[in-house]
C-alpha cells in the first residue's frame, strides 16, 4: 500500500523528470527518488540527455550503500534491456534495493520486462502510484510510441476574437513579452519547431530557444513544399540550431545546397503531414511543436496529427485580419474538433489556454 | 479610520446592491448595511426597483429604533432629492444614526449633495470605503451617467479559433448548455438585450430570460436597418418581454404595425449606434446586452461604444467560418482594441472571459 510518504517521494520524482524535457529524446523523461530503510531520502536523479546515465543510475549514485534495504520511486519501469547504457533493473538488484515503485509501465518493448526482472530477483514492486501525473509529464514520449510518430503540440496566439495579424498583416505585437518568452520554453521543451511556407515568407522567424538556461536547441523545420520560401539569408539557416527544410519530391532545392531538405510527397495542399512526421520520427524527433501558420495547422488537424493545442489569448479585438486556423477540412459544426480544457493561466496580461482532443 | 467590521458591512452591502442588477434602471443598484451602536447589524436592504424604496429606506425600516446611534455603510452617497421617495439623507438623520460610511459619491447632480446634508446634522461621514468593488458593482449606471448613454456589454460565443458558427451556418451547439444558461443571467441583469438583423434572420432568437428566478425581462431591441427581418411571426415578437425594432428612417414598415419600432439616422453602413444608444437612453435603458452578430457588434467597437467584453469560449476547433468580430474599422495593429482581462472562470467545459477596454 502506498502511503503519504510514498506519494510525496513519488510526485519528486515526476518533478525530476520534468527537467530532463526536450533533451532525452528519443528517449523518455525520467525522475527517480531512493529512500534507505528508514524513508530519508538518500539519493535522486532524472535522466538528462539520451546516451549519458538513467534517472535510476544518478539517484544510486547519489544514494551509495545507503541504498541497501531502501526504496525507489520511479516514474516509468525500469529498463530490462542494455542499450548505451546497462539496464537499470540489474542496477538496482545490485544496489540491494529492497522496494521498487513505479509510476508507470514502459510501451516500449525493447525495454520492458523490468518488473518482472525486479521480482524475480526477490524485491517488492509496486506500479501505478501518481500514474497520471507522470503520465502528462511523459505525454510526449508515450504518444510518439504509441502512435509511432511525434507528439505534435500546435501553438498559436490571437486576439480574443481569434485573429493572428490585422488586416494589413500587422502582427508586432499582439501577445505581451511574457507570453512570447513562454513560447521559448515550449520550444526548449520540444525536439522540433515546425513552420509553413507563410510563416517563413511574413515573419522571416529565426525559431531557435532564448532566454531558457541550460536549453538544448530544437530541430527548426520549415515546411517549404515548393522550395520558395526559405532563401539564402534567411534567420532559420544560420547555426544557432539545426534547421531541416521539408520540401515536395519534384522541388527545385538548387538554392539550399548547403541546407539539409528532406523530399515529401504531396498531399491535396502542401505536403503529405503522416509523411513529414514519419520523417521526423526516423530522425529522433518525438515532440514537435507546431508553431503555425494557420493553413499548416490546419493540414496537421485534418490529419488527425495534434496531440495538444496551447492559445495565448491577448486581450485584444481586431475584427479583420487572418484566423489562426484555416482549411482543417471542417464544414460543419457536428464535425468540429472537440477538445477539454485541460488549464488556464494568466501569462502577464495574456491568457495561456491548454487542450487537448477528446478520444474520438 | 475603517475597521475590518466596516470592510465586513460594506462588503455585505456590496453584495445586496447586486441583487437589483436588471431591476433598478434608470437608478443605480444600491446596497445598505445598519449596524447599531455595539457594532451588530440590526438591518439590511437593498434598492429593488425604480419608484420603490431606496436601500437605506428598507435598511432603516429592519432596524427600527435599534438604528439610533448606530452606523449606516451605504454603496453609494444617499440622496439628497426628493425622487418618487423622500431624500435618504434626511431619513438618516431621522433616524439617529450617528455614522454614515458610503463606497462611491453620487455623480448625479440631481441626488449629490447628500453627505453635506449628513455632515450638516452632525452625522460622521467617511466616504471610498470598498470603493472599486463597489463601483464594480455599478458599473453599468455609473457609466451611462458620466457618458450619457447605456453602459454596453458585448457577449460573444466562439470557438478557440474565433468562430462563431461553421463554415456552412451550423453552430448549434458551439457552447455548452452551462454556458447557456449563464447568458440567461447576463440578460437579467440588463436593461436590453439588443441583435443586428443577420443573427435575427439566421437564428430567429427570442431574446427573453429563461430559468433566472425573479428577473425582469429586458427589452429586446433587434437592429434591422432595412425592416426586413423581423417578419410578423418573428419568436422576438412574442408577448414574453416588450421588444423594440430599430429602422432606418427610410424604411418600409407596413409589415411592423403592432410593433414598437424606432427611425434612426443611417451611418455608412448599418444604423447610426450614438443615435440607438440615445434612443434607448431616452427610453429608461442603463444597460445593454450587445449578443451579436460580428457585424453590429464591429459597428459598436468602430463607435468606441463597448463598455465590456464576455466571451464564452469553446474548448472547439472548426478552422472555418464566420468570425465572433468584423467590420470594427481596426486595418492595423497599432489600432487595435486593446483590453484588460478582469476575469476567467470555468462555465461547464467553456471558459468565461471578460475584459474591459483600457482607457484611451
Amino acid at each position: 500500500m502506498a502511503t503519504a510518504a510514498d506519494a510525496d517521494a513519488m510526485r519528486r520524482a515526476v518533478g525530476l523528470a520534468a527537467r530532463g524535457l526536450g533533451s532525452t529524446s528519443p528517449n523518455p523523461v525520467v525522475g527517480c527518488v531512493i529512500t534507505d530503510a528508514s524513508g530519508a531520502v538518500v539519493g535522486e536523479g532524472f535522466h538528462q540527455k539520451a546516451g549519458g546515465p538513467h534517472a535510476e543510475v544518478h539517484a544510486l549514485s547519489a544514494a551509495g550503500d545507503r541504498a541497501r534495504g531502501g526504496t525507489a520511486y520511479v516514474t516509468l519501469e525500469p529498463c530490462n534491456h542494455t542499450g548505451r547504457t546497462g539496464p537499470c533493473a540489474q542496477a538496482l538488484v545490485r544496489a540491494g534495493i529492497a522496494r521498487v515503485v513505479y509510476a508507470v509501465g514502459d510501451p516500449n518493448p525493447q525495454a520492458t520486462g523490468g518488473a518482472d526482472t525486479l521480482r524475480a530477483a526477490g524485491i517488492e514492486v509496486e506500479q501505478g502510484l501518481l500514474a497520471q501525473e507522470a503520465e502528462a509529464g511523459n505525454a510526449a514520449w508515450l504518444t510518439s510510441v504509441r502512435l509511432g510518430r511525434p507528439y505534435v503540440l500546435w501553438k498559436y496566439a490571437a486576439t480574443l476574437d481569434g485573429r493572428i495579424a490585422a488586416e494589413d498583416g500587422t502582427s508586432r505585437w499582439i501577445t505581451s513579452p511574457e507570453a512570447r518568452a513562454d513560447v521559448h520554453r515550449l520550444r526548449a521543451e520540444a525536439d522540433a519547431v515546425v513552420v509553413g511556407s507563410g510563416t517563413a515568407r511574413t515573419d522571416d522567424p529565426h525559431l531557435a530557444v532564448r532566454g531558457v538556461e541550460g536549453a538544448v536547441q530544437p530541430l527548426r523545420v520549415v515546411v517549404d513544399t515548393e522550395a520558395k520560401a526559405v532563401r539564402p539569408g534567411a534567420r532559420v539557416l544560420d547555426d544557432a540550431a539545426p534547421t531541416l527544410v521539408a520540401v515536395a519530391e519534384d522541388a527545385d532545392t538548387a538554392h539550399l545546397a548547403d541546407t539539409d531538405v528532406v523530399r515529401l510527397p504531396r498531399a491535396a495542399t502542401g505536403l503529405d503531414i503522416p509523411a513529414l512526421l514519419a520523417a521526423l520520427h526516423g530522425r529522433g524527433v518525438r515532440s514537435v511543436l507546431l508553431e503555425g501558420g494557420p493553413a499548416l495547422a490546419g493540414a496537421f488537424v485534418a490529419a488527425g496529427a495534434v496531440d495538444k493545442v496551447v492559445g495565448y489569448l491577448a486581450p485584444v479585438l481586431l475584427g479583420a485580419g487572418p484566423a489562426a486556423l484555416t482549411g482543417a477540412g471542417i464544414t460543419t459544426i457536428a464535425d468540429a474538433l472537440r477538445l477539454e480544457l485541460t488549464e488556464t493561466v494568466r501569462i502577464g496580461p495574456d491568457l495561456r489556454i491548454s487542450a487537448t482532443p477528446k478520444e474520438r
